[in-house]
Parts: C-alpha cells; structure tokens; sequence
C-alpha cells in the first residue's frame, strides 16, 4: 500500500506525528501537499461540496479508497499495519488513549499563543499569550510531563509503538519552544528524555530527521519560540 | 455486561455523551461517582501510582477487565457494543473521525469561558472570555456547524450513531450557552436543528432527559451562559 499524507508543507504541525510514523516504519507514502498540485489537491478536498467523507481540517490519509482525518484516527488506523501497535484491542484502545492526552496536550500548546483565536496573529494577542503560557508552565506542562513520565515507567516493557514516537515528537518541540522550562523541567523527567534520544537514534528515524524532508520549526506551526513566554532564564 | 461510568457528578460535561450513549441504548451501567463512595474511588483512581492503565482525566469507562479513558474513544469501543455503530472498519473509522471533531468543537466551546487556564476562576480572564467569545460566534461556530451540516446532508440514508446524540448534546448546550447566537444560527442549519429534535423524541432519551438522573446545566459545566458572552438581543 502507498499512503498520502496531505498536511501543511511550511510547518511540522499535527502533521509531524504521522510523517514520523510513515518514515520509522520506511513506509510507501507521498507527502502530497509539498508540490505546488499537491497542494492544491489538499485545497480542493477541503473544500468540496460533493465528498462524501470530506474532512474537517488536515492531515489526513489517503489509504486505498479509504480517507481519514484527525491525526489519533490516522495513528489508530496506521499503527498495527506499520508494526507501531499490536493488534491486540485492548492495547490498541490503550495507545489510542495516550495518543489523544497527547493531541489534548497539543492543543494546549497552541493556545498559550493563540488563546484567543486561531485566525488572529500572535502580535493580536501577546498579553493573553504571557497570561495563558504561566498558566501553562506552571499548572498544565507538569501535569502532562508527570502523566507520561508514569505511563513510560509502568511500560517499560511494553513493545516500542507509535505512542513513543509522538512523546519524541512533544519533547523535541517544547524544547524549542520553551527552552528554560524545559531544561529544568527534564531533571524529573528522565524516562521522557530517555524515550526522546532513543527515538532519535533508530536509523530511518535519524537519516528523516538529518534530511531535507524535515520542516524545521518556524513561527508559523504549533510549538513557537517566543521567549516571552518562556520562563525566565536566570 | 454491567458498565461503570466514571465522570465528575455534578455537571454534564464531556462524561454526558457517554451517558447519553448508555442511556438510548438502554445499556446497564452505574454512574459511580454520583455517590460519595463512588466518587473517592474515582479520585483514588486517578491519583493511583500502582495503577497501570491509569486514566489522565475523566470520564473513564470500566468494562470488565478494560479501563478507557477519553470521551471519543469510550464511545468507539462501545458504538458497535451498544448498537450505535457499524462493526465495519471504514465506517467506525468515519464515525470516529467525526466525533474526534466534535471532541475539538467542544474545548472550543470551554474555551470561551476559559481562555487563559482551565484552573483559574472565570471571573479573572473575563475581558478574555469576552474576545475569544466574539472569534468563536463569528469564525469558529459558523464553521463547525456548516460542516456538521453538511455531513448529515451527505450521511441522510445512514444508520443512527452517537455521532447523532453528540450532535444533540452539542445543539442542546449551544442553545443554553448561546442562545441569542443560536437561534439566529439555526435558521441555516435545518438538518442539525431536525436531528436535535429526533433524537430528544427517541422513547428512552426522552425518558432520561426529563428524569433526574440528567444533570443540569450550571456555571460549572462546559456549557455556561454568560449574557455577556453572547451575541446581544436584537
């Protein structure tokens, strides 16, 4: 099977969790919107008035005749025939449930630049941007971190799966988004980094990384570094 | 097989389209937390270091041996078990998708009242309550019930889902959280106004709706009115 992927080209986004699937699993696929018909293929999906299963938003897939949106859904759907999720429905229904802490984690995220609307710029929004990035840092972040660095404990056991790749994925972009935090915040979280350097380190995931196919971080996509809304450095 | 809801007791919140789910399919379950004993086990739960599949929040689903967390994902696993979903893959998938939107419309929706951190009172982010609330009525709203809109023009011939009783579950707290906004609103959305009022007059929601097992709405819940937050009267 050869999968498209359609997600924004300029940014990692929710994107990014499924790119790093396709590409850990050296999976068939085509990240359509990076060409300029691509793209306009995503846009035309989007907007079509007579698809029947037309998504809310990107990404989705494309996988045979089937299209799926929303990133956990692709995930669900990917992970037993990428070898990222056993078949098993019990666990498969326990990853999934990470994986929408994850996206919930994601979203909150998003908002400590755009608490106030999406379609508005940050510069629209800065001080509700600093209120809502306290209140991130000091109430949610440990939160989420302290969650998932217990989950990581409970499941050292458990086969590597699509889960620790997204986990990778958040702490890579939260220590770029929120450096100082961070770098204190990893002290108590060492299952977390651990995960992170070993994901790094599997080959077709390091080779995707060191490439081209990689969007860097940018001020555009999900985790932003605005040093306003970082804590601090001392 | 006997089910154990989980969720706070006091409001709807995202626990009621579980409840909903249950109730149509007149399902045997206990809404545990709604009595003291209930309700510590609940919080012992979720403060459980031994506990493996430990949820990150509520509401959460015991059945048998299984503990699911996340709204959406308790409703995939009981859609078919319950008569409220296909066992087709495609189809489930679809639905999923579906409420995993519903799910995205619905921290929009508490986002309104909670712009700035879910731990803070209202009454201290309410200047930006007010401005995430003009985004929401004028961009976000409109587009999320076009689009619902939309799929039940598409999906007319389909079998009865919970996507339907979260959709009434959506109409019903919009209507109470925004009810100027609303009824302005639902002249251009005639299939989701219609597929409210179907699944009010199905036999056992209808009986549950008017019993005292449905919970209120309140200033706790997701669903809160705040004149100030809604479009003004004409």
């Amino acid at each position: 099977m050869r999968y498209q992927l359609y997600y924004w080209p300029t940014i990692q986004g929710r994107g990014e969790f499924v790119r790093l699937a396709l590409e850990d699993a050296g999976a068939a696929y085509a990240d359509m919107a990076r060409d300029s018909a691509g793209y306009k293929r995503m846009l035309n999906i989007l907007e079509s008035k007579s698809l029947k299963a037309r998504p809310f938003a990107p990404p989705f897939l494309k996988a045979g005749n089937l299209l799926i949106a929303q990133t956990a859904n692709i995930l669900f759907y990917l992970g037993p025939r990428l070898g990222l999720a056993p078949r098993d429905e019990a666990r498969r229904l326990w990853l999934h449930q990470l994986q929408l802490t994850i996206t919930d984690w994601l979203v909150e995220v998003h908002d400590t630049h755009h608490p106030i609307g999406a379609g508005l710029y940050y510069e629209d929004q800065k001080p509700e941007s600093k209120r809502r990035a306290v209140d991130f840092r000091k109430n949610r972040l440990p939160k989420f971190l302290d969650y998932f660095e217990a989950v990581l404990k409970h499941d050292s056991s458990a086969r590597f799966s699509y889960v620790n790749l997204s986990l990778f994925q958040m702490i890579e972009g939260l220590r770029y988004a929120f450096p100082s935090t961070m770098s204190k915040a990893e002290k108590k979280h060492g299952l977390l980094v651990e995960n992170h350097a070993r994901v790094a380190a599997r080959p077709r995931l390091a080779a995707y990384l060191a490439s081209e196919k990689r969007i860097a971080f940018n001020r555009q996509g999900i985790f932003r570094r605005y040093p306003e809304l970082d804590a601090p450095r001392r």
